[in-house]
Parts: structure tokens; C-alpha cells; sequence
């Protein structure tokens, strides 16, 4: 799986990308290879067309898809392709992400979208690299150091709260 | 504008049709012609494609599209024509079409779909109406009419209830 | 259709005017001729009365209301007047327009108000040239225009991001 | 103020009477004479527009208002009247009545409507009264023995659970 | 009714002052003497108990209560006194104010609360005329000649839109 | 603790009993004596300050209290008195009981209400049980074996699921 | 994969059974070998515990669990195994799932579920298996003959819709 | 009860740290030994677990925990200890901690989680204290002296309120 791009990341609008570039960041860290591009369902819709229907044939394995709003990236590019596909809603600025979660993950049958939590597409790449996982026992093992570190991390600040206190800890930040 | 047919009456699943045939009646009421089928964005999502690029060519003025949940369907059509796209949010199991609402008419700028009330699919075929008799004088006409019958009739009934009071107006029906 | 104003932009304050301006922008755009003023459902309700009930004797093809709150502006023009009534909810302060867009979206059978997403007053303005577009087809040319221009720009920032990456994209700007 | 008609009930439409009619029985328990009609803001804007202008000099002294969904009329009768207007939000099939709920409660600084719980029509007729009693005594007198009569209520309820249990208390409904 | 205090406002916190302060401004617009101060029916229900128990004794006629969150002042008060009571949901820094609306508008049958827009109190102190302008018809023209002043603010910012056009209107502010 | 009233389950309507009867019977599983009874808040306010302020001093523990839409019983009860007050929102034919959960669980800084999910008085009432438990060892035995039971009930379904498949399963019920 | 189990499929309640088992008729349509059982997240801890922690090594690739209200189990088994863990957020009666969606979709950075709509088990055994097919060819050639089905099954009732008409059509059924 | 840790207090994350340590304060206010650290359901699974399993046996009698999001600590804790658990939904920045209530309010029959406002620390460890003050009486009156100070401080604000009027009473601050 060296040099193979496994996850594509598309977006919407340009806007979503210091969101989505979240997802690409944790494919970096598992050392997974991705491509990341804009694909609007409203404003490109041959060019969504065309990314859905031929991603499987270029290699893709994962599509990780934001959008906000009447958001139907994710879904169209469901209905396309028989990839799985990963949708993150993108948080809006006046029903901050509700519309964008409705119109992702309730998909009626036939059609799924591995919905993710508003705005996190840190969890769309550990979804995509869970879902490469059972394929490709590299990245597997990387998961599951990830999930050991984070252990670490949160078990570290424990520690750090129980021994210096909720004073000491807030002021040193 | 006799023969010619006007208005593209499309749902996303034939379970939409007892709310959608409403908007075909309203059409019927004001002589205009229509075509009526099922188009689904995420079953058939190269027809819906065509459907919504050869609209125009094939003299379909307005379009009226229905979908629930993650209802895609009427933006994905706005995304590809020029015509204007009236949106039917239909009603859900679970969150009673507030989910088809928000995926229909939060479209981003750039891609307007009108949309009505959810389940709504009478005022569609008054709003294709509507939209039309800024061509055609008679179909203006023809709502004209209409609004005034509706006058007709609630007058008619406010009558009968100030002369018979509520407890018959009740009874009666 | 030269020297004639085509469409009415009407709003329930002049604190909505940030927003409803956009819909102006985008008729400039397109050549159309509007007039844009102020019409309070609730502060002046003969104004707007008048408003709604002359419109189309002088002239106007297509109204677009701008209204937050208990938005009753679109939907009361669209009770007295015959024309397609855009309506489009602004946000709120505390209940981010959802409120709005009940109030205008929700109409009842036989008065429909044609939505668009909150705030969305650029959609406003496409949606009147798509109506218009109908009849005019010098109007229907500048939207497969403004489409292609739209499907460019995506296209353009595309590339970019796929040419530069995600660091140097979010850097630039 | 014996034989004058001193509350005005008013509805969208009459399938809102079953809900309405319970400000009636309230006001009739109160020997108040109130008149019931039926006037849509959107069905008979005239009307409703010569509703609220002519209502003080016909000597109403309280309006009360029913509306579902995109319920405008209790806003737009506020707006044009200096009466007190009370708005009844009447449940929808479809959002449950919060629609109905913002789109009355939600008026502008202005223009208040005195609003109630969804459905409450019962409450429409007190508070019509309680208004009432700050110029009529005896009105207050009734609603004084109202509310004893709703403790005493109470009260015998609350003793036979305490006397018999709920087991017995439910079986004998 | 020169010298009597006939409005009482109260609120459950000197938070809620920046917003109910505008209640009061309203009445003294129209020369309506008031009372203002602090009642939380959560920190200091014994007091909540005797204002509302003794507002109608010492003259008061309209009580206007002001609350954020689970808000239980003006449904307390509306349960222990049988004067009209005006309830101002407060906006909160989680729900926006919802659950001070929900917790204020519906009551149940018997007690109602005649409830305005969330942080909406200039609509309380304007409510709040209208229900004595029933019995003081001075006070009655004063909310006429309020209703002529909004009419003319909305009317010459229409006209000065209208003449300048909206770039320079938005200029000026 | 033989003898002893422990916790007092109070409700604002009888027509909550079917719904908090549920308490009662998780009490009388873990023979914690208990008083129910009907305490309305808005309709018996001064019964109602009466109960709160003397249920500690006979002997009372903890107070569950269940109420409707604008439910202020829970948070009034926990204004007066001292002791822990469980709040059951209940249901309504509306807001589906959000509205009686908002008016619950949103109390303000001093006046905690432990509230439990809508409609779930069985787990008012274990909340009551597993507060006590922390005084009266008996009770905290009686919570170890309920909820042993409860992990046994789950292991047995699933082991049945198991064994016989979901066809046999759902066929059997 | 001929014998292997490859999907669990859990659920907190045999009350989620009659929804699950679409998850577990999908697989068995792709020859997908599963298992399927109820695993409660609160009332069996140690068993979800177990569970989690112990399917990857008996060969489980994914894990479907359905669980409603404070649904927690999905998130917790995937906060404890490396697998990808689907989700289907159950409709509860009173707040139609929207509870169960939130506590399943809005998981915290770390830790994804690939969250399906209300109650949607066939699209929860449609993503188990588009993730398989990354995998396994043969289920991915599945997926593909499903996707045809559903193109065929929609233009078959759109082409009768069309030449029976919508009044024949809904005869039929 | 002098030397004893009676109360533990336990986040998803050390951001909700600023939100936690109101709970600490109150406690420290009333003299109660508490323990304060981080604990995630989703990063520190068995952790939780332990945690949750061990702290009666430690001598703790009532935790609060506080979580946002899919907020699953407060819940799983309940579901492995015995003892009283208060949960404190954190306030989140897409969905305002609605969420987070639902999330741990709408606990299944069997397993109650004490649940407070969003954000509101202060009232779990309010709650912590009401609970803990029916089996030491030293804390119960803490707690009355304490509510005796919320209201002198709400009647000292309240007189300075009618002495100084609204204006100079904002001014000061």
C-alpha cells in the first residue's frame, strides 16, 4: 500500500478546508496516502459525478466528504460510488451544523453515510484508517498506538490535576 | 401553451406520491400540463442527472421535486438546470420532514431551490402556477380566480359559523 | 424588458438591509431592474398592504421580502398579490432564524412563499432571474453564464489546492 | 358592560374550532360576551385588515387569536389594532406547533402579541379575562373563584390519592 | 391613575436588568408610574409569595416578570395572583433562551401568562399599556400617537433608501 | 428506617400518576415507605409551599416530583426546601415534554433539581434508593441485587437471542 | 471469509430487535457470515466490556450496535476496540431519537462512530458491508448487483407511474 | 466525616476543568472532602471503569462527572457503581450542549444519572451536598446557611434596586 492514494478527501467549498485538513493530518500520521480536493455537488455537479464514479477505479478505498448546509456531497457521492463513504457536516453560521448533520446522515436505505460528529474530521480520518485497518494490518497497528497514546495523554494530565490541583493546573496554561 | 407539457412534477420514492399527486392536481385545476414520474437522486442518480440537464430542451418550464430525510433530490436538479426548482419537504417517521426541510432549502448561495411548507405539495403546483402566469396571462387568470374562490369559501364559512354558533358548526360535521 | 423594474426587494427594517442588498448585487448582475425599499408588515401594514396590491399593476413581475422574528412580510404580500413571492428569513439574535424560517416557510395551502436558506438573500436574487428566465431569455443566457462561472472558480481553486497543498492554500490567504 | 360584546375570537380557519372554541366556554363561565368568527390573514386579508381596524370602535376591548404553522393573523391583527391581542398557537401535524409558536411570539419590538401555551386556548379565554378585570370587578370577582375553584379541585383529587392509592385511584377511571 | 404605581416590574436577577430595564423606559414614554425590582422565585421564594399576593391590594394592575432558564417567576406569580401577568423570557448563554420560552409560555390550562418575545421587554412595557389603555383611554392615546411614530420612522427611512439607493444609505450608518 | 415516611413523590396533575406511579413501586420493591399525593404549583401554590417547607421536618428525605410542560413543581419544591429533590419531566401531547425538561433541568446556580429523563419516574425513584442507600445500608443492598438482576434478565435474552435467532425470537412475543 | 464471522451486530434492548434484524437480513442477502446478540452498555458493563475487547481477536472486522436515548454503546465499544463500530440511533418515544442520534454521531476527537439515521439497520448492513468489500471482492460485487436492483426497482415504478398515471397507481396498492 | 474523601469529581477532559472546579468550590465552601481528576469514558475506557468500580469500597458516596458531546462518563459510571452519580452536561460549540444533556439525561429505566443545567457545576455540587446532608447533619446546615445568604444577597440587591433606580444602579457596575 505504499505509494497507492487510499483516502480521498473532497470538500465542498474551500471554506470546510481548516476543517477537513484535520482528516488529512491524521492520514499523515498513520502514514496512509490520500489526495484532497474541492468537489462541489451544487456548483461542480459533472465534476462530482465524475470524481464519485471513477474514484474506485483509480484505487481510492475511502471517501471522506464535508459539507455544510444542505449538505449533499457526502450522500450523491454514496449514490455513486459503492465505496464506503465518510461525511463530516461542517458547522454553519446560523443553525451551526444542524442542517448539515440532517442532511448527511439521514440517507434513506440503500444509501449510507458514515456520519461523523459536527466539525470532526479528525474522526472522519480515524473512521477512514479503522476502515483501511481491517485490510492493511499496518495501519491497524497504528491505530492502536494512537489509542494508547491518547490513554497516555489523558492519564498524564490526571496525574498532573491530582497533584499540583485545579488552581496550579488552570494557571499554568 | 396547450399541448405543451409545462411543469416536471419528480419525487424521490413512489411512497411520496399521496402527498405529491396534490401538486399535479392544482396543475389539472389551472390547465396546465404536466408530466409526473419518480426520479431518485441516490437510486438512480444518472437519471436523475439526465432528467434535470434535458428538462429545459424538452420545454419543461418549472420543475417541482419532492424528497424526505436527507432529501437531495431538489438541489442536485437545481445544481444542473436553469429553471427554477420548487423543493417539497416530505414529512418523516422519525423527525417529522424538519430533516428534509433543513436538506432542501439551506442550499448554499448560488443554488436556490424554492421551498414550500413540509408536505406541502399544493402550494408547489400554486407556486409553479404562480411562476408561470408571469408568462401566461391565463394562467394568472386562472389564480386570480382561484384566490378569490378561497375568499369565497372562508367568508361562507365565517358566515355560517357567526349565524349558527360553534356547538352546530361542530355538530354538523 | 429595458427600462422596466421587473422585481420588488422589500424588507421588514432597514437592520435587514446588510443582508437584502445581495439579492440587489446580484439583479445589477444579471441587467435586471429592481427597486429595493422598506415595507414593515407590522409597522406600516397599509404600506405594505398597498405595496402587495399594486405591484403588479405597475409592473413588477417578482417580489422578494426579507423578514426576521415572526416573519409575516412574504407570506401576508403573498396573500394579497398574484405574483411569485420570494421570501427569505433573516437570522435573529437568539433563535439564529429558525424562527424566521417557520414563520415563512410554513404557509398554508393556497398562499405559497417560495424559501431560501436563512440569510440567503444572493439565492433570492438568482431565483427571481430564474423566474424571469422563463420569459425573458436574455435573463436565462446570464444564469448558464453565471453557472459556468461559478463551476470555474471551484474548478480554479481546485487545482490550486491540489497543485500547492492544503498549507500553502490556507497560508495564502 | 352587560350586553356588549367585549372579546373578539378569531381563527384562521375553522379547523381550528374544536381548539378555539374552549376560550368560549371559558368566556361564557365568566358571563362575558365575546363573538367567534373565522378570518384568514391569508385566505381574506381584507378582511382580517378591517377585523382589527374597526374592532375598538365596535367597543371590543380584547382580541383573541388561533393560527397554525406560518400563523400570521394575531401578529397582523396586533399591528393594526391598539387592543390587546392574545395569539393561540395552534399544533401542526407537522412541527408539532412550535412553528406556530415563533411565528406568533416572536413579534418585534412594536407590536407584542400576548401569547399563550400551544394549543391553550382555555388560557386565551382567562387572560382575556384577567384583562378584562382590571376595568370590571365582577369579572375579577369570577376569575377569583375560578382559581379557588381549580385548588379545591386540586385538593379533593390530592385526598382521595392519599385516602385509597393509586392502585385504586387509577382502576377507577 | 397620576400618582398610583399600576405596573410592577420584577425580574429573578440583576442580570435580567439590562433587558427588563427597557419595560420600563416603554412606561415612562407614557407616563406610567411603575415599580421595578429583584423577586426570584428560586433564591427568595417567600418574597415571590407576598408580591404576588399583595400586588392587586396595593394598586398594582399589570405585572411584567422577567426570567432566564428554568423560569418559574411569572407562572409562579401568575399562579398567586389573579392580575394579568407579562412574561419576559430572558435569552441564556446555552439554549438561547428556548428553555426560558418554553418554561414561561406554556403553562397549563388555568394560569396563563401572557408571554412576549425572548428579551423582547420593550413588547412587555407596550403590552402592558395596551391592557390598561382598555381602562385609561389616555393612556390608549398615547400607543396610538407610539404606533403613528413607528409608522413615520419606517416610512422616511424608506423614502431616504428609496432616494439614495442602498450604498449610500448603508454609508451613512 | 421501619416506619418512616423516606420520600415523598408529589405530582402537578393527576393525570401524571400512570407515569409516577412507577416510582412508588421501585420504593415499595426496595420496602422504602414513601407518601404520593398531588401538589400543583400553579394551581395550589400555597399547598404546595407547604409541603416543601415541611417535609423535612416530618421526616421526609427526598422529594421526587413530576410535572408537565412550564413544570415548575421540582425546581419551586427545591427553592423551599433543603433536601434533594428528584424532578421527573413528563411527557406532553406537544413539545413531546422538552419543554418540561427545559423547565426542570435548566434551574439556576443554588437551586439544583436531580433530574432524570422524561417519562422515567423508575429511575426517579432508584435515584431516591441509591441516595438513601448512602445512609440506610439495607436499601444499598437492595440497588446491588437489583441491579444484578437486571445484568441477569439482559445475559438471559441475549442467550436466548443466541441461541434460538431473531426470527424465533420476535415470533415468540 | 466462506465460514467466519465477520460482523456483530449488538443492540442495548431486545426492544431494538425488530430494527436490528434489517441490519442482519442484509448480510445474510450478501452471504455476509454474523453474529447478533444484546449487549446492554448499562445494565451489562462488563459483558460490553468483554465484548469490545475481545471481537477483534475472535475475527470480527465490524461491529453494528443499535441503542436508543442516552445511547451508549456504540460509542463506548468503539472507544474500546480498534474496529470500525457503525451505529444506528434508535427512535425513542419521546424525543423520536434525536437523543440517540446526538449521543451516537457527537463523539469526541479520537474516538468515531460511523453513525446511519434514525432506525436505518438496512443502511447500518449496507456500510458493514461496502467496508468488508474493501477487502473481500465478492462483497463488493454484491454491493454493486444491490445498487443495480435498486436502479431497476425504481425505473420500473417510475415507468408504470408514467403510463398508469398517479390515480391507477396508488388504486393499485 | 472529618478526614474522609465523601464526594469525587471527574471530567471527560481537561477542558471542562474551567466549567468542574465550581463544584469543588462549593464543596470546599461547606467543608467536604472531595477528589478532583480526569477520567474519559472514550480515551481511558478501563480507567472509567476502575474508577467507577471502586470508589464506594474508597469511601466515596456520591461522584459527579461532567462530559460534553456524546457524553457517556456520567452514564457509564452510573451503570458500573451503585452509588448516586450527578452528571453535569458541558456546554459544546456546535450544538450548544444539547448534546450533552441529552446525552446524559435520557438514561434508560435501571440506571439514573442526577442531571444538572448545562455548565452548571455549581448546583452538582450543591446536589452533592443536599444528598449528603441527610445523613450529616452538619452539612444540611451548611446548606441552610447557605440559602439563608442567597436570599439576604438577592434582597440586599433588590432595595438597592428601589433606592437607586435602574439607571444608577447599571452605572455602578
Amino acid at each position: 500500500m505504499d505509494d497507492k492514494v487510499l483516502v480521498g478527501i473532497i470538500m465542498g467549498s474551500d471554506s470546510d478546508l481548516p476543517v477537513m485538513k484535520e482528516a488529512a493530518k491524521v492520514l499523515e500520521k498513520f502514514n496512509i496516502n490520500y489526495e484532497i480536493t474541492i468537489v462541489s455537488a451544487h456548483r461542480t455537479p459533472q465534476r462530482m459525478f465524475d470524481y464519485a464514479r471513477y474514484a474506485e477505479s483509480r484505487g481510492i478505498e475511502v471517501i471522506i466528504a464535508g459539507a455544510g448546509g444542505a449538505a449533499h456531497l457526502p450522500g450523491m457521492v454514496a449514490a455513486i460510488t459503492t465505496l464506503p463513504v465518510i461525511g463530516v457536516p461542517i458547522k454553519t453560521s446560523t443553525l451551526n451544523g444542524l442542517d448539515s448533520l440532517f442532511s448527511i446522515v439521514q440517507m434513506p436505505g440503500g444509501v449510507p453515510v458514515a456520519t461523523v460528529a459536527i466539525n470532526n474530521a479528525i474522526n472522519a480520518g480515524l473512521l477512514a484508517a479503522q476502515i483501511l485497518g481491517i485490510k492493511y494490518t499496518a495501519i491497524r497497528d497504528h491505530i492502536k498506538k494512537y489509542k494508547e497514546n491518547m490513554k497516555s495523554e489523558v492519564t498524564a494530565k490526571a496525574e498532573r490535576l491530582e497533584t499540583i490541583g485545579y488552581n496550579d493546573y488552570l494557571g499554568d496554561e
